[in-house]
């Protein structure tokens, strides 16, 4: 009897929890694993690449979390630097890029994330970077000891916000062009401001409200400009942060149905609503909101470890289900720390809710202990019943991670009036006698008639 | 009409949370309020006390909440320096230490806590002192100033940690006398240990397993060094932090129920179980726990605070209870972060479950981030449910307030699988991609047979 062949599409962390957890529960004489990876690495932590970039992380190598050899001492047959162009989900085959065509039993998509580019002149000029692979951090680190002293940030969502700042330490004058008119879109505007303060403080030139027109290129054809309605931003480093979409090409021609948020429609098992023999997980794939229960696109290695593992559990046997997102991220620019979960008051008011929404001012710290810090804790409540839909921390060292608490209590369904009650740690150097999070629940509540 | 008059005894977080919350809700012409306060101060932090001590707060009066004239100023008539000699709940009176005898038609007692102190010799000499009141914080700093150079502190609980880590700092020998073999009785002993080797890394000198026996005094009186039936231990100073009973000598004798953890038997809206027209409040009352339901005394600032508003509502006239506890609870040693949250293993085994408990080894930060320290997350789980039971936190900074998620899911009776499918946050300053909490919860959930 021969193995069953697994293809895995995708080396980045959907596809390697897939292909480590399917083969966990199944060894290599039951099932073989195959991973196309068309980079040249797998298992990488993109989310580290604005701090390589700063020099907080000193070696490239330390932002890889394995290498193939690790998952090809697994029994994971791992082939990087080759793509899947073509998969025909009827023959059970993919033709790659090596000129091969192989056949498979069983097929996890995982093409991951594709970064979101305006159709503009110039963004493909030697200049411009992403901030999506390992060699996009080169470049970037490569353009700044070359000589390069202005740079131009197009977005203000997480990626932008941590690039600002690490060209800005770097030394580089920093403009941050945005199409809206504040940094962190998941955010409130009262929120938001408080984050476009910080930048400014920190010296980085923010211009809201400007679509990007333009890159300008030089005679020698590098970027040398930014361009907007408003103005034209001289640079010679311009970084695209404006976010991942899904990466659908290859699903989308063999056939799997693309929902409206133009990711792999997959029920809560990571199978294909069309293709249900088929699995998708990670940044090209679909996932739903814990608490509307609409699908939605959210492109985070935390979500694509989960949905792989998800997808590999299935094929390994084990029945499992994705729980779900509340869209919880973190972010910091300088010392300010920035949180956010659930529903933000316009999400809430579109999913057809009676908004409360409060916003308390504490402090991170017993007032009196040194480092006490300004924290903001904004909830947003169902005006009828009291329930938490989304909550939002910004403030000094500590505050970030307060948002865990709050997506917690919004996971259990929780009234405000409910973490108002929950008996949460305090000690002077770790928060008021009541946390922020207990004081602002408590606020939300009142306002919501508890 | 004549106002309705409200007594409370004891003027610290809970009886001033009483007098608070009933006068917001009732006006002065309404219900008249008296306090009275044995000490000198009201809503002080007595949890600040050894951060004063060590220099890290300057000022005594930042250590005061609101003062008495803060509470005048609300029509709440706040007698410092006046105790309560004698209840007599019939008459609705109280005898003072003023010579007065005042009536009341409602009756809120918070006495308080008593340090705990054990019975041996010499334990009332000179240079002997407790942690309670902001005198105690004003001697031992008057101590140091006059040249003290060698502490002994006894115990190993919060107090004693804090106690022992700020007088190292501030240049003395220490030496923490433990009757217990580890510091920490709350934690496992496996944490325990953590905690005591950060205790010698500071140079603090650690005697377990020894019950004192007797502060020796010199010639003129002091203490001088502290026996126990294993050594002697010169000191100069001896710090005193075994934990707080309740002070219910007042209640006893007035006849109001004293229960078996030597509380005021309290139900949940804070009424006395032999005298339901009388309330109690903070830490002379019994509270319940919430995974148990069993009556238990644990003394902290947060449930005092809570349950003066729970009494202070019943004597405004609106509904309220006190949600339970789950002896959460946060401190530090040098960069040790310490949190714990519901029952520890000897707990749960004692309440009757067949424990599961596994413990993880993580960083605080993603590993290449700078800063990430490390951090150990233990969790104790039922193993027929899985459900979550007890979680303790040991770890660099950023360690500790992570026990505040594990309280949350906690209260919320998730199971480990549960918590471990929950959408927390993830970026590289503040954690690897999955949270310490988050891979705890998995594999306490395998433990567990998820």
């Amino acid at each position: 009897m021969s193995a069953e062949r697994l293809l895995v599409v995708g080396g980045d962390a959907a596809g390697m929890s897939a292909a480590s957890t399917a083969r966990r529960l199944r060894p290599a004489d039951d099932l073989a694993i195959t991973v196309l990876e068309q980079g040249p690495e797998v298992s990488f932590s993109a989310c580290g690449i604005p701090y390589w970039v700063g020099d907080l992380v000193e070696d490239r190598d330390q932002l890889v979390a394995r290498t193939p050899r690790d998952f090809t001492a697994r029994d994971v047959d791992v082939r990087t630097g080759t793509r899947a162009e073509e998969l025909d989900l009827d023959a059970g085959t993919v033709r790659t890029s090596t000129g091969e065509t192989l056949g498979f039993d069983r097929l996890v998509v995982a093409t991951g994330g594709r970064p979101m580019r305006p159709d503009v002149p110039g963004l493909d000029a030697p200049g411009v970077h992403g901030v999506h692979r390992l060699a996009d951090g080169a470049d970037i680190r490569a353009a700044i000891a070359a000589g390069a002293r202005h740079a131009v940030v197009l977005g203000g969502g997480y990626i932008g916000l941590e690039m600002a700042e690490v060209l800005r330490t770097r030394g580089l004058e920093v403009t941050v062009v945005l199409a809206d008119s504040l940094p962190m879109p998941q955010l409130d505007a009262d929120m938001g401001e408080r984050v476009c303060k910080a930048m400014g403080d920190l010296g980085i030139d923010v211009q809201p409200d400007q679509p990007v027109c333009a890159v300008e290129t030089g005679a020698d054809g590098a970027a040398r400009a930014v361009t907007t309605d408003a103005g034209s931003y001289p640079c010679d480093l311009v970084v695209v942060g404006l976010g991942l979409g899904p990466e659908v090409e290859l699903a989308r021609a063999a056939g799997l149905r693309i929902g409206e948020t133009g990711a792999i429609e997959v029920d809560r098992s990571q199978r294909s609503r069309s293709h249900g023999h088929v699995l998708a997980a990670g940044d090209c794939s679909e996932t739903f909101h814990r608490l509307t229960g609409q699908a939605v696109h959210v492109a985070l290695g935390t979500h694509a470890n989960r949905q792989g593992r998800v997808a590999g559990s299935v094929v390994g046997g084990r029945a499992a289900r994705f729980a779900g997102v509340l869209g919880t991220s973190i972010t910091k620019v300088g010392d300010l720390e920035i949180g956010r979960t659930g529903l933000c008051t316009g999400q809430a008011e579109a999913a057809g809710h009676d908004v409360r929404a409060e916003t308390v001012e504490e402090t991170t710290r017993a007032g009196y202990y040194p480092g006490a810090g300004p924290i903001a804790v904004k909830l947003v409540v169902d005006g009828g019943s009291g329930q938490l839909l989304g909550g939002q921390v910004v403030g000094g060292p500590g505050a970030g991670k307060r948002v865990d608490v709050l997506a917690t209590a919004i996971w259990a369904g929780w009234t405000a009036d409910e973490l108002a009650d929950c008996d949460l740690s305090y000690a002077p150097p770790f928060s008021p006698v009541f946390d922020p999070v207990l004081v602002a629940a408590r606020v939300a509540g009142r306002a919501a008639g508890g």
